[in-house]
Formats: C-alpha cells, structure tokens, sequence
C-alpha cells in the first residue's frame, strides 16, 4: 500500500491549513483549475458533471414554482447600467468593459453582465402593458463576469455560471411574497440535494444587494467555522421600475410601476458543498448530487481476474438502471490506488468485489462518508444500494447540522466575541442594536459580519425582546448571526 | 370567427415574402425579439423551451458517445487568438474586444470568444502529456459573440447560444473518424429530432473553417429553396497543436503532437426548424421537440362550462403522463382565437373537446401539419396521442424530403444553371472541376456557393466518373451541391 501513503500525503491536511486544503481537492479531484487568463477557472469534466446535477435538481424546483427559463444578451450598454444609481456604484468598479467590435470603436461601451437587472428590466419595459402580462416569472442561467481582484476557485472567480431569477408584480405583497418563496425554494433545495443546512435570514442594509430594498440570504457554514452565502433573494421594490419605466394599467385603468425581484444562485455552491463535507482524504459528495454514487472496484490476481472482472461488470450493469455506478477494472493501478482514488473523487459507495467475495455470492460495501464496510449478499445489492445512498444522504445533512451547532456559540460580552470570533471562528448569535455603524466596527474589530437576522417559520424576522447590543450596550433589536465570510 | 381572420393577416404570407413571414412568426409565437443592443436578440420563454428541448436532446448523443461537458473561459487573449495564422484572419474582424476591467485599462486585450480552440488548446497544452491522456473528447455548451453587420433572428445574431466539442486524439486516422463520427450524430439527431433532412458533406477548400484541414458540414434546405449549413465538424489537423504545442509521448517514446477536431450547433437550428416546416398560419414544431405536443382547448357555453372544463382537466392530467399536455381553459379568448394562438405556435395536436364530445365520450384531435380531423373516443386517447405524435413526426421528414427532393435539379448547363438559380432557387446537383476560382466565379454570377461535396455511405466524397464542370467545362472531379445559403 505504498501508493496509498504517497497519495494521501499530496493534500494538504483540513487542519493545518484549510485554504491549501481547499485548493488541493479541487485540482486533485479534477474539478477544476486556474488558466491563464486572470480569475478565470476552467470547469473541468468531474467538476461540470456535479455542477449539471445541482443545476438540472435546482432548475426543476424553478420550472415546478411556475417559472420559465429564457435567454437576455450578455451585454449592458453603459447608460443602461447607470440608470439605477445604488446599482452601478455597487457594479461599476468590477465590470469588464467592451468598447471594441471587430475594427470598429463602439459608440458606447458595453459592459458584460455582472448580474442582468438593467438589461433584462429595458426589456421588460416592452413586455409589459397591462396588469394581465403580469406577473412574469422567468430565470436564466447564463455566464457573468466581475472583475474581482481577489479570487478563488469556484468561489470567487472573474466569470462564473449561475441563474438569475427575474419576476415582475402587480403589488409590493406579491413582489414579497416571491422573494420569501424563492428563498425558501433556495433553503430546501440546498438542504435536500447538497446535504447543506442553511440558516435563511434577511440582510443588514450595509450587506444587501445594489438596488435592493430587501435582501435575504441563505447561510451555511464550511468546515473552518466560515460563512458562505450560498443564495441570494431580493425584493426589488420599484427602484428599478421607476428608473427603467416599467409600467402597467391596472384594472382601474391607472398606470403604475411593477414590482420586482431578483434571486440567483452560482457555481460558488460547488465550493460550498466541498467546504462542508469534505476531509483530509478528499471529496465527499451527497448522493443525491454525485455524477458517480457507486464505484465498482474488482479485486484480483491473474487468475482470477476473468471470473471477478465478469461478476464486476454484470453488477455494474445491473445497478447502473437504478443508480449512477461505474466500474473500474483496469489493470494499470492497484485495488489500493483506485480505493483512494474515488475516496478522493468523494463517490458515496465503493464496491468491492474479490475471488472470495464471489464464492461467497456478497460484496463489500464501503461509505465514504464514515468509512464502514457492509457486506452484502449480491442478491440484496438492489435493495441496500437505494437505501444506503438514502442514509449517506440524511446522515451528511444530519452531521453538518450536529457541526454548525457545535459551532454556534453565545457570547456574555464584546471580549468574549472577539475573543471567540479570533481562536474558534464558527458563528456568534448575539444581540445587536440595529445600527449599521455598530455593524462596520465589529467587521472592523473582528472581521466578521452580520450573516443575517434570522426568519421564522412565517418569514418574520425575529426582534429581539430583551438584551443589549453586543458592541454598544444599547438595547436590542435583533438577534442576529455574526460571522467571518467567504 | 372575426377573430381568426384578423389574427392571421399579422403574419405575412409565406409566398408572399419569405423573410418577412419568418420575422412575423418568430416574433409572434414569442420565440424571440430584437434587442436594443445592435444584433443581440432575447431568447422568449417559449423559445427558449424549444431550444431546451433541442440542446437535451443531443446532449444524450454527445455523451451516448463518450463525451463529457466542461466550461472553459469566456476570455480568449489576443496573443492566444492570433497564433493560428488562418484562424485569426477569418474571426479577427468579427471579435468584440475587451479592453477595460473595473476602472482599469487590461494589459492585454482580450477577446469574447467567437469560438473557443485558442483558449481550450492552450490549456489541453497542459492536460496532455503522454498517450495515456488521449483521446480527450470534452464537449462545451456556450455563449458565443460575433460581431456580424447583418443579423437575422436566430439565424445569424451577434450573440448566439451553442455546442461546441473539442478533441484530441493520437492519430489522423482517429481524429478523422471522430470528425466524421459527430457528422453522422449531427444528421442523425437533425433528422431524428428536428425531422430536418440534411446532406452530409465536405466543405470546398474557399468554404471550410478558418484553421481546419478539413470541414464537413450537415445542408438543409429552407422552404425558400436557400441553404441552411445546419451544423459542422472539422478535423484541425495539427494545425493547433503545432501553434500550441499539445504534444504527447507516444508509446515509444517519442514526443507527438496530437491531431485534433472540433465541431458544433447552435441556436441557429431553430431558424432551421421554423423555415423548414412552417406555414402561412405559424410554427410547424416536430412532436419530438415541441416544448407542448397537445393542446387541450374546452369548447364551452356558460351552461356546459363545468361539465366540459372539468373533463377537459382531467384529459388533460390524464395525458400529461404520457406526453408534454397543456389546457388552455380560460374564458377571456374565444375557441377560435385559441386555435390561431396555438396554430401560430405550432403546437402538434389540439384536442378539442365540446358538450356534443361529451354526451358521446369522445374528443377531436387536429392536426397541426395537415389540419386533418380526427374524431377520437376518449378510452382511446392513451394510445392514439403517441401514436399520432410518433406519425406526425415522421410525415414531417417525408414532406420536408420530398420538398428537397422536388427542388432540388440537374442543368444542361451554365446558362440553365443562372436561371434556376435566379428563378427557382433550391439545390443544383452539378459536375465541378474542382477548381476553387470557378466556384467564385458562380457565386459571383449566382450568388450560388457550393454547399458540399456529399458522402457516400462509407464517408467517401464521390467524386465524379464522368461529365465537365457546369461553368468551365473542364473535366468534372465531383458532383456538388450548389445553393444560396443563409
């Protein structure tokens, strides 16, 4: 098992050094990888395959909540992007600007989408007439582009693919309405597929989206007690409305400005899903979003190879019409080699398969997620195997749950916080008094920010009855959580 | 019926003015607007969902035969796209530039990519090192901008959606079968699922891609006689490879560069679709890719409403199990309205259902390319739809094939050929002497270019056993097709 020992070794270990462990499973696993062209990463086959699952399970929740996918320019001429003023200062020092086509200078430079209200709400100035066009439901998944100066792979990177929901309404309630809706859509789709727990809250002013009268986010938190934003939804209200006139007359034959939302999810999901489960052996992926769910590894010598590599292959063909199996029988790497190969990759099921194994008509089943082994009579594996992935999937929602409460934690005071927000990370859930510069001294102290202020069950934002604000003292508004940021 | 007459005089004939009937019925089934921004176009709902349809349904093929997606940057620098001195001269002039990345001027220009081989090989570059890393058939579903001066909806837009597959293989003879492979998956898929019949062929050395050693291409014929190069691959040769040194060590040890192929379809399919089977009342949609195959339109007073809505509903739940089923039930539009809406929409099968229907427990079905009636028992409903849908699609095929078939001529010679193509359009099958300034030469008199040099069955180009070129009158080497193309 010398291989074993050698390949281990090249990831960096979670514990000493969570940044450099992170980049490791992305190359190693071949997810993806940095190219010349600066910020831009190239998806890489594995690493498209898991983003075509989330993408594919997501778009369903979409299309079943009555929205229809369609498709807006890639470009935003620059007098479009300056219409809504909060939205070009948030856009316009990050924007890639084209002011060349073919020979010819452009009249006007274009920017690249770095998020499409301003394109998509000139369109629908036309679309809409009267109150029977609305509302209008429609998404698009497409490529932007921010030019950030700081990047990481699949987190934060000068293109990456997402969908942006665009919605017009009749009324400020349907607009709200939508915008919970959808962020909830978010919550159980993130929970469901990625075996992600987020927290779904609403955003401080300081935090919400450029052009927004209310933001609201989902948050989990990864493996170094971080936050990751893994979801936006925002209430629009009518400042894009007002600014690109889109009107409609009502049944009382008044013309009135819609309101809106946007809401929108990105490949930064991939990086949140290898930071919440993943381990010093590599990936470890939900099932339900795996391209592989069940690895078939034979196990044999010369002689035995053709009995073995046979049974192997017959499984993987039998389980391939209910799950995502694939087997591999080459004979260039070591049973060893493969085994941490697709522990790496994050496949939830091994199987092996050896000359005993065979006498015996079972097999050996090995979770990624704990590691056990199960053996398994072969007449069984149909059963077990949907079962099995089934338990992989809520045991990894269940554990990720167990870890962001462990890391969850109170303060008594602003020592106590800034103390806890230095040697633990994970979240703080604390009193705070509402104020945004209270806000920006804590991120100035302790670098950490207001995540979000929690909803119930009834998408309220909870208000804190009692207590004070964990910098200034001054009576509480909210409970929020606090947090350091991807 | 005031309604109908009013309705179908929106759309200008098809006899009347070809181009103009394609605007009026791209814009007016909503499958797509222009934009204000020069060229670009917003793909509608509707649209959008017959491209869904299109793109899943060859993305089965592309990965039925051992691709995989990726995502590669959007960005090509300028250095990277003029290192292939043949492919930046044909895509130089039509390359929207970046030049701006927040506030700052980029040190290098880089281009939006028109396609993708300079910025994918310059990362295969990296990914290939020995044989063992070949072949590499990744395939990409992107964006892609050129900035054309004409533009048609569709057809030909500034920015427009596609596929584009990038390999990589150890020998000619592999990357030539791939090339050809994909060419057959193209025809295969375009006639399958488009019901678009095609002429697969070879390029001529004036028509092939900016690069390429050799471009085959899938013709169809629209319903104005033009021709539509619905799809292409090109086997590149080493020319890249050399430029960008992919290289791999061979087997016995000696250092190789590896031959490569590219090949691709886009949005412009649907232009395809709709000028090859559309009509003075609308879309034509084959079943296969109709985004609804059956429309079910209740046909009410106020007294029989209930009974027949109710009904209509539960067909309709009924149907949607085994087929893409849409009711449109509301009370605001007539039942003549709604057979022009969705006439215009190109929607397979109505199936109208009225109080008479009822009391007799059956239903109409109407076909949308025939507009034959079909008086259907309702117990029957579950296996006349498939079946109908199934029969549809392939009288689809036969009438498009015919339609080539009748349009397509032999001349006597030169002076024949002018006038055919004046006068008559279509495809002319001709001798050729091989010569590429004699191919210039019609198209200058004709505006005729040679489509291909077809296959036979074995992906041989036939060349000619006898007969002289029809303008020079020199000894034929092939028999080509000739048309105007779009």
């Amino acid at each position: 098992m010398g291989n074993e020992k050698q390949f281990v070794q090249e990831i960096t270990p979670k514990s000493q050094d969570f940044s450099e462990w992170y980049v490791d499973v992305v190359r190693k696993a071949e997810l993806a990888d940095y190219t010349t062209i600066k910020g831009c990463m190239v998806i890489k086959p594995y690493g498209f395959a898991l983003w075509e699952n989330i993408r594919d399970a997501l778009d369903k929740r979409i299309k079943a909540t009555g929205h229809q996918n369609a498709y807006f320019p890639l470009f935003v001429p620059e007098s479009l992007l300056k219409k809504e003023a909060a939205h070009v200062e948030g856009f316009a020092p990050e924007v890639a600007w084209v002011t060349h086509g073919g020979n010819e200078p452009l009249e006007e430079r274009l920017a690249i989408r770095p998020t499409s209200e301003a394109i998509i709400c000139s369109i629908y100035a036309k679309w809409v007439q009267s109150y029977r066009d609305l509302p209008i439901l429609i998404n698009q998944w497409a490529n932007v582009v921010r030019w950030e100066k700081v990047t990481r792979l699949f987190l934060r990177t000068t293109e990456f693919l997402w969908q942006e929901g665009h919605t017009c309404h009749r009324t400020m309630d349907e607009a709200q309405e939508e915008t919970l809706k959808m962020l909830r859509v978010y919550q159980e789709f993130a929970e469901t597929e990625l075996a992600m727990p987020v927290i779904p809250g609403q955003k401080t002013d300081n935090e919400k989206f450029p052009g927004a009268l209310y933001t609201y986010t989902i948050e989990a938190m990864m493996g170094d007690g971080k936050a990751l934003q893994a979801g936006t939804s925002h209430n629009l209200g009518q400042h894009f409305s007002k600014m690109f006139e889109i009107m409609f007359e009502d049944e009382d034959h008044v013309r009135k400005y819609v309101w809106q939302t946007s809401w929108g999810v990105s490949t930064r999901l991939v990086g949140g899903v290898i930071m919440t489960h993943g381990d010093d052996h590599g990936l470890i992926l939900p099932p339900r979003i795996a391209p592989t769910q069940v690895i078939v590894v034979p196990i044999f010598q010369a002689a035995t190879r053709e009995a073995v590599v046979a049974k192997a292959g017959e499984l993987k063909e039998h389980l391939a019409k209910i799950c995502r199996c694939e087997i591999d029988a080459r004979d260039q790497y070591t049973p060893g080699w493969k085994f941490n190969e697709y522990e790496l990759r994050g496949v939830p099921v091994r199987l092996e398969l050896g000359p005993k194994d065979l006498a015996k008509e079972q097999c050996v089943l090995v979770r990624r997620d704990t590691r056990e082994k199960i053996f398994c009579p072969l007449t069984e594996l149909e059963n077990r195997i949907p079962a099995l992935l089934e338990q992989i999937q809520k045991d990894m929602l269940a554990r990720a749950r167990a870890y962001r409460e462990e890391n969850t934690r109170t303060v008594a005071n602003y020592d106590e916080f800034r103390q806890v927000m230095e040697e633990k990370r994970g979240f703080i859930f604390a009193p705070w008094c509402g104020n945004g510069e209270c806000e920006l001294k804590v991120k100035e102290d302790t670098k950490a920010t207001i995540r979000c202020l929690p909803l119930d069950n009834e998408n309220r934002v909870i208000e804190a009855r009692e207590g004070v604000c964990v910098r200034c003292g001054a009576p509480a508004k909210y409970n929020v959580y606090f947090a350091r940021a991807y």
